[in-house]
């Protein structure tokens, strides 16, 4: 019967990012993250079902973003403005967060599990894409090329937002990207 | 002090194959896929470090073909011709292999970690074309974004060969998703 914490999932997320990056993701428990955010480690477990999961959740939040971004969009938009318009805008949101993903990212590139389940979500990214460009009738192959495309776009731009000393914005990055693959896929 | 053992690695390849098939990876041992190959488990291990290996070693040489002809593409070629004409040239040699390449396909399909394993294949192929490209002078951005789309490209062509009833070839596959790619990039 523990009292409401005002933003605990904030908390012990920025307390997960913490550890992770001082003492490695393998090192970390569960206990010091709840200890270090100011809460009980039932309190964690309320918010993420294992220390993985801290690092992972948002991926999930940004597959149905996307995935529901595409299916709103104005019939007469094509399928790679489509996808673009979605990635933008995840991208919008997670500029508000370029010091956590940051953090994220570092804690990652420096575990190879994790660097595997990241590239797992990648790739369920991309079909969840494709089966939402499919749905507004795209054909198969080309719901394929887009969505694949579209998430070589996201990876490629957000490596350079997370790496670039200057202050470019992600969505901004994101369409230089797609011009860029433009540009190369016509042989230039 | 065995005998020369003719084509071992092939029989090798072709029993583990099989019994992935016919009793899932993880229930096949070495000892049976040496007995099925009639030859014995040191020979197995003269050619690959485990059962694992079986399934993976050809993408090792894969990577190693799509670097050199980049590598050798002339100086005129542009980096998505460059790219398209290697995983061509790797497609023709896959072409020669159809059958053991669907095979292949079905065990790893079946087992989370073998699918896990295949994803980070193509992400260390994506790095190794970027690095490719880079080394003929490339920009970064350029780079990253036509070794993804190339591995894009591939990955979708790849599983419209190893699907499709109909006999086209790989590839024929691989260039027909550039030209899709092209037109879905230009927004059409």
């Amino acid at each position: 019967m523990g009292r409401w914490q005002p933003n605990a999932r904030g908390r012990l997320e920025q307390a997960a990012l913490e550890l992770y990056g001082e003492r490695g993701f393998e090192q970390t428990t569960v206990a010091e993250i709840a200890k270090r955010a100011g809460l009980t480690e039932r309190t964690f477990f309320r918010h993420f079902a294992d220390k993985r999961e801290v690092l992972f959740a948002g991926g999930v939040m940004l597959e149905d973003l996307l995935v529901r971004a595409i299916a709103d969009a104005p019939d007469s938009t094509t399928p790679i403005e489509a996808t673009i318009a979605a990635l933008e805008g995840a991208g919008a949101l997670l500029q508000e967060r370029r010091e956590r993903s940051r953090q994220r990212q570092a804690v990652i590139d420096a575990n190879a599990e994790l660097r595997e389940r990241e590239l797992i979500k990648l790739a369920t990214l991309a079909s969840a894409l494709a089966g939402a460009l499919r749905r507004r009738g795209v054909t198969d192959l080309a719901a394929s090329l887009t969505a694949e495309a579209g998430i070589a776009i996201f990876k490629v731009a957000f490596e350079r937002w997370i790496k670039e000393t200057n202050e470019k914005e992600l969505p901004q990055i994101i369409r230089e990207s797609l011009d860029e693959l433009k540009a190369v896929t016509a042989g230039k």
